[in-house]
């Protein structure tokens, strides 16, 4: 059995003129119009299938297939229709359109499945309008309260609740539902499968991300009346801890370090920088490797805060370990990897989605596709049809597996 | 003949009074009401001692004491009585109150110049309302054009033209009057006399500064998905360079160079730094080593991005040469120096001052007293009574020895 893969990638390209930008990206900003539209096609062509609809009380989507066995804990695929402000084509998107495709595949192949099949749409994964991101998946499986949730706003202060209300995408299923298991596909959004020409990757877990806030205190002086050696400059210190991070970071595989935020305060041209608040975001997938990074920094920073006379502050702000997801899982996706005969190599998720919420719930994992230069979160976003193909492929196979399994 | 130390601390304490913080500074940003008021008080001190008062068409302010050959260039000292929205009570008006002990101290031993002896007071020195500072001396030069000067508005949208009919601080004496000589007398305002236990600066110069802008472009990626070793990371490359140019500006005497301002576009805290703007600002008394200093900073630049595969584009924002002071002068300060027994070394002005301008006018010179922990543009200024004193004898001694060696 195979995919139609101009059918999967003209659903695509008709979802993507659902705010349209002008540079080729979409704009469906979580439960605005635009992404109630794009919900509402999908529910279009899901219903053609003869798939039935449902809502969580969180507007998350799903969409039954129905099997032999229906009162027994469906398998699902999904991901999400919501972009950023000025997404790409097919972050999120592709996943949920690709286990359309799958679904649309079994269909015109008379294909019963053991289990039923559920493609789920997960709200607000971007996380662009509301904060958290992945808000759908986090309160499916508890993590985030709904009461919580609800309240929060938007920037014109326009609630969870009133946009759920204003969309109508409330529904009445409840949270934590038993799935037999759930995948998704998604593209890379990174440039690892693109640069060693692999087709497909197969993804084993999130890794462990840990959030840092840094605070250097120097000394706020005038930048022509004093000397070099009278000064505490907040900025050669925070230079100087980076140079020291990178060099004893390469050291260690897979170990990641961004310092993604600068604030120096009051500043001006001719002031030293007395005051800087930075972040630092850490990850690598085995969770002892993470804090040996944590601790690598601490240490640094005490050495050149004695060496430079600055003071610096590290709080550690938020740690999320790593998330394995299940070996059985990713057997099956390596088993129709090889059976289709693609290129592949194992890969962790550096990104966050919804699986890595999925996969504390049920047998989970995720399959990866390349993407143009590792751009995502931006109109550039790009894949090729060769790519798009092989991972649909790929989830049909991978759902036909587990769906065998679970007749024998 | 000596000045009248209580006499001269009284009228800084009455002064700092008028604007008054509750943190022991003063408030009397430009061509305000408080600025308005201090320059009455300084006024009618002045009328008190049989001075006449002018003022010229940008608001500076001139007060004259009669010498015997009136119709000669005068013997001006100066500095300026605005502050610094939270500014100290010794920044600039040290210099005006001091020149002002001075005359007091003629005045009282009877003595009648050979020329008139000015106390100039120079309009918004401080630059903190209308832009650029020192704009009062640099129009009086004819470096600023007044018709420029006086369409700059400050953050309500006066304009300077308003603020000086609204504070009728306005005169008809002409620019560029002919001056025989100009002292101004200052605090610091940096570390290095209080640091070297030296009571008095016998300051050589203004060095040269140079104003460079500097964009860091990268590629702004995913901080979860990007492997370090295919990131183009723009903080990385702004670290390593401040690293290399720290190194290799110790090399120097006397260069320095500070990061006052960066600025990470889009920053978000899990997203590398893709695009950065940065200033730097350096500066040394000679101009090919400043020079040298910005070459210096170019190679460096070319190396790093090359090595961290991030362009870096500098651009040469301002060149402001090195202003020598003029040697008789420096001397005669030298002298009153060491006829007053006093310890003191030469030091380059690393602030700019109207005494800067005034060196492409007339001869001109600078005397700096130390100040507490280096600290200015703060509530918290403070200087000792000793050296309040000494630099007002340093003034007196020095305006006695210039109007002498015009008598002969």
């Amino acid at each position: 059995m195979k995919i139609n893969s101009d059918r999967l990638w003209d659903s695509l390209m008709e979802m993507a003129k659902i705010g349209a930008t002008d540079k080729g990206g979409s704009s469906r900003v979580a439960l605005t119009f635009e992404d109630k539209e794009g919900r509402e096609l999908f529910c279009n062509w899901c219903e053609a299938l003869g798939m039935q609809i449902h809502r969580d009380k969180a507007g998350n989507l799903f969409a039954r297939y129905k099997g032999k066995a229906s009162t027994k804990p469906p398998i699902v695929m999904g991901s999400h229709l919501d972009t950023q402000p000025k997404g790409g084509k097919f972050d999120g998107v592709y996943g949920v359109l690709a286990a359309l495709e799958v679904v649309r595949t079994l269909d015109e192949n008379q294909y019963q499945p053991t289990r039923d099949i559920e493609i789920a749409v997960w709200m607000n994964e971007e996380g662009a309008r509301f904060s958290p991101a992945m808000m759908g998946s986090s309160l499916f499986i508890g993590e985030l309260k709904l009461d919580d949730a609800m309240n929060h706003q938007d920037r014109d202060g326009i609630s969870l609740r009133e946009a759920l209300v204003m969309t109508q995408e409330i529904g009445s299923l409840e949270f934590q539902r038993e799935f037999e298991s759930y995948f998704e596909l998604h593209i890379e959004q990174g440039p690892v499968l693109e640069a060693e020409s692999k087709e497909i990757g197969v993804v084993t877990g999130g890794q462990g991300i840990a959030w840092l806030n840094l605070v250097f205190v120097g000394r706020s002086q005038h930048a022509g009346t004093t000397p070099m050696e009278y000064r505490k400059d907040a900025l050669f210190a925070l230079s100087h801890l980076m140079v020291e991070i990178e060099k004893s970071f390469s050291e260690v595989d897979d170990l990641l370090v961004t310092m993604g935020e600068v604030l120096v305060q009051n500043s001006s041209r001719n002031t030293i920088a007395g005051h800087i608040e930075a972040t630092l975001d850490l990850r690598h997938p085995n969770l002892d490797q993470l804090q040996d990074g944590i601790q690598l920094v601490k240490n640094i920073a005490q050495q050149i805060s004695a060496m430079k006379d600055v003071d610096i502050v590290i709080e550690e702000r938020w740690l999320s370990p790593p998330i394995p997801f299940n070996q059985l899982c990713i057997a099956l996706v390596s088993k129709a990897v090889n059976d289709l005969g693609l290129s592949h190599r194992e890969i962790v998720s550096g990104a966050g989605h919804d699986a890595i919420h999925l996969a504390k719930h049920c047998p989970t994992t995720m399959i990866f596709i390349p993407c143009k230069d590792g751009i995502s979160h931006n109109e550039e976003e790009s894949i090729s049809r060769h790519d798009c193909q092989n991972g649909a492929n790929v989830l049909l196979n991978t759902i036909l597996l587990r769906d065998q399994s679970l007749a024998e």
